[in-house]
């Protein structure tokens, strides 16, 4: 007889964006005609940068030419991406070699797929609220959660107390949902204790490009000694809007070792083994996206999402509500009015403004009573849901 | 302290495949300037179909233009490439709803992540010699392999025995590495034991357009009672000569239930959180490669490939090695001649004829004492290829 992963059978039906879908599905068919402000999803709206569009032509022409035609790539990536990259990471000053990085279909991917390296019976440490996809995908291969969560106390950035036991934990900074970001000296903290536990941290560095200020780090391994406690999996999904291309990396030091095993070793035998790699024109794209006129091109959209979140900060304060976030990412997180769920005002927006929030429960215990919003809407959407969000309240 | 997923610490350090490029690699230093000619890897050489190449073009311009441009898309893929896979498998009389097909970044890849919904205790058969991602991926989630050897007397198209214990089992049919097909009868007769037995098969398509006689079934969903019992895991890779693109499908059929677990239920929950889809601008490909134009145009390519399968069948005849395949999928596997060893021959043919073949070890103890041949290579390559060998030989 077949045995189910039972890991699965104890998760909710349907994953939370999966269900904010169905809810604004059945909105818009209550409601047939009536605009909706997506203020809640965190996807990016501009169009591709120019010089991403022309390497992605010049790609697609290769392939239909035998003369420059790829088949089947490195599985870790192509040596001119994983350049790209490397090249990227030595502007903060880190010095990493090639094999170090790992080409992936986007963060998303990596951060479930890197936990096939660990046994369940690690703990994983969550600082709440948290990407959901964290906490599922180890609920999948039936590891005990611990949950940290952030308050208002400490900024939505929880710090590590010596008496904190785990052995893996995800840490996302600048953060979703909250959109708060840890300055140099409080991730030092982490990276400190994790290599005092000999606990592994997992890295979600996939909004970076959204720093603001000079003391939040772009990566964890600008600091001293994180290459010996950390994996950093990052995306290109918010850098250069490629949420639609399916691009990211994972750096996996090779100073990191566990038990004397060497996890870069261990992660380019699961890449290997279970995967193909990355698309050819994908990975000339990313090429082109973190060149010194990509990154100038896609710096141009970056700041208009930024000004969104001026905008959508102003609005908030105008109207006393507490919140983090809008500056050093593309997220704010507030506390609801009235001690209202994060569904319930998720609600109320929506009938009362037709804005689309997202509701904090879904991030985790410590999220209920807030909601998110994003900055990735249109200027003009979201200077009339700043409007619609002041009347509403 | 972090405890490692043991099934990565029992696997040999590399993955087949990167030690075959190793070897090549060596050769090469050792012999700067010798062309080989690569009849070994399963690997396309001939540049996309002109109407997948224009799709990709338009595809590239919409994501540069704000009004035509694609964020995130639909986790298990779009409907346009969805319809165009239903379609498809129209053509062979079998009718699929849109939401039993799961749009992925390859068979590779999915071959290795639907297994993230079995427990470990689960059991798995293997029909040696087999793609040994198969066997690597089970034995880093610690399954139990079983080996079912092909030999020459079953035609390396073993069939099941009512003794056959086991929950799982891989198919692959036209085979990887063998290049032999089950007819509809032989197929019929792993359904109705998988059936009886209440074992899933998790049935590997990739080769279906190679096909060229009419009793072999290009999909185990033509079969009567598969809807109840296979999960069929395909790729574009050769079939439209993606194998630098990354795009393939998973069909879980609505039937498939497990103690009354829905497995399509199951694996929507798996994508929707594990993945954010794949590439808008390879879907597009797809969905041309899949056109009535497009299968027209692959077709073109897959009849020279066919060719070169001739050529090298000729050559194997000719010497009087003993083989199967090379008619109904791309791959040759012959007898090493002399009792050599797979590793044996595999140098000879590399040192005495600088043709680089697959030795057949690599695909499980079965494979000893043969080696794989492809039809990927030019015309030309293959021609020559075939000269060396009989010269060798």
């Amino acid at each position: 007889m077949i045995r189910i992963n039972e890991g699965y059978l104890s998760l909710t039906p349907a994953f939370f964006f999966t269900k904010i879908g169905e809810e604004i599905a059945a909105f818009e068919k209550r409601h047939p005609g009536k605009r909706l402000l997506h203020l809640g999803v965190g996807d990016v709206t501009k169009p591709l940068a120019p010089v991403v569009i022309e390497a992605m032509h010049r790609a697609v022409s290769e392939q239909g030419d035998a003369a420059s035609f790829h088949g089947y790539l490195p599985e870790t990536g192509t040596d001119f991406l994983k350049e790209a990259i490397v090249a990227y990471y030595a502007r903060r000053n880190v010095t990493l070699s090639m094999d170090e990085v790992f080409i992936s279909s986007g963060a998303a991917d990596d951060l479930g797929a890197i936990l096939h390296l660990f046994s369940p019976e690690n703990r994983v440490l969550l600082i709440e609220p948290a990407y959901p996809a964290y906490a599922d995908a180890n609920q999948m291969d039936g590891r005990k959660l611990i949950r940290l969560p952030g308050t208002p106390e400490n900024g939505f950035l929880p710090l590590p107390s010596p008496d904190l036991q785990t052995e893996l934990v995800y840490l996302c900074s600048p953060n979703n949902p909250t959109g708060a970001a840890y300055t140099r000296g409080q991730l030092q903290q982490w990276v400190d204790w994790a290599k005092a536990r000999q606990a592994l941290i997992l890295f979600d560095a996939a909004y970076e490009a959204f720093i603001a200020d000079a003391d939040v780090p772009h990566s964890i391994l600008e600091l001293p000694g994180a290459e010996t406690c950390a994996i950093e999996i990052s995306s290109l999904s918010k850098t250069a809007g490629f949420t639609g291309m399916r691009l990211g990396y994972t750096v996996v030091p090779k100073d990191l070792r566990v038990n004397g095993v060497s996890l870069n070793d261990l992660w380019r035998r699961d890449r290997c083994t279970r995967t193909n790699g990355v698309s050819y024109i994908m990975q000339r794209a990313g090429e082109a996206a973190l060149s010194e006129e990509g990154q100038r091109q896609n710096r141009v959209n970056i700041d208009c999402y930024r000004e969104n979140g001026r905008i959508l900060s102003d609005a908030l304060r105008s109207e006393g509500l507490w919140f983090t976030g809008g500056r050093n990412a593309p997220y704010l997180w507030l506390m609801c009015p009235d001690g209202m769920s994060g569904w319930a005002f998720f609600s109320r927006l929506l009938e009362q403004a037709q804005i689309v929030g997202t509701p904090g429960e879904g991030f985790g215990p410590s999220g209920a009573g807030y909601l998110r919003l994003s900055c990735f809407a249109s200027r003009g959407d979201t200077e009339e849901g700043a409007r619609r969000l002041m009347k509403a309240l």
